[in-house]
């Protein structure tokens, strides 16, 4: 997936100059502290909107952001960092025409989710996640299955990018 | 607004059918009967996401489609026709690029909301708009200055050539 190795690169190199603050190497760190979401956090298709997302490119993908209530309460305060107990959660779907949609607007103009593709998430904990600039990752395929490590660490790479506390997604009013 | 425009060709038609088992006229019917939703629901950017909607076109329009308690209940019980109670809230904004995700993605794939564009609801209460299909529908421009009966006029029609009970949306797993 495009969206993981989106990530990838940028946890690389962070992990690379926070393990240079250890005296271990940043494969120790790595194997030590855990920095990917295991479990799908419960309940998360009920919390409320962040924002929604759409990439092309490779992806074709349409995305829901979506909020515990710590995430949300950070979002409207302005509140950066975002606290500890922050989840963020990004269901992926296909982005794909609709046919009934476009058959009453009388041209191809409307696009909607397709199948669910996968769900990532966004955890704040500063203590257990705290190689990671203190948020954890997690990715989960359609079936539930987690995405691999090697998957996950195309995360963070990319976040380290976002100009706010790693997250690039902005609160939609 | 298009979507308007998508909106009003329905209503006509479904209240001149309405109307013809009546022996008002359906222009008399429409002085009568409440068909619009005059004040913005409260706390409706609370409630959950039913789906996505993305509209080129004349649109360039990102919509989160969101429902109160009794319209989620109702998709996920695939209850059809939706029960009296439901309320429907599509939260419109402009479908931009994103200029900070696009850098770090390389390549022009990013898409997010930008500014609001209008709030537009369905409210079903099969007693209080009985002459559209049990459906009430309102629009609301981001300063929160409703739509004009004729802009709101446009809103049925299309809806009415909806194959589930007025409604384009599907629930997005």
């Amino acid at each position: 997936m495009r969206r993981i190795a989106f990530w990838l690169v940028a946890f690389a190199s962070v992990a690379g100059v926070l393990a240079s603050t250890t005296p271990t190497s940043g494969h120790a760190d790595e194997e030590t502290a855990p920095i990917f979401v295991t479990n799908i956090p419960p309940g998360y298709r009920d919390w409320r909107l962040i924002s929604l997302a759409h990439e092309e490119g490779n992806l074709h993908s349409f995305a829901a952001i979506l909020g515990n209530d710590v995430a949300i309460k950070a979002y409207r305060d302005g509140k950066l960092p975002f606290p500890d107990g922050t989840i963020i959660a990004a269901l992926h779907y296909g982005h794909v025409p609709s046919e009934e949609n476009d058959k009453v607007f009388g041209a191809p103009q409307s696009f909607v989710p397709g199948p669910p593709t996968n769900v990532q998430f966004m955890v704040k904990d500063s203590k257990k996640y705290a190689s990671t600039g203190g948020w954890g990752v997690g990715h989960f395929n359609k079936d539930g299955t987690p995405g691999t490590d090697a998957q996950l660490k195309t995360c963070f790479p990319c976040h380290a990018k976002a100009s706010r506390d790693f997250v690039f997604t902005r609160y939609a009013p």
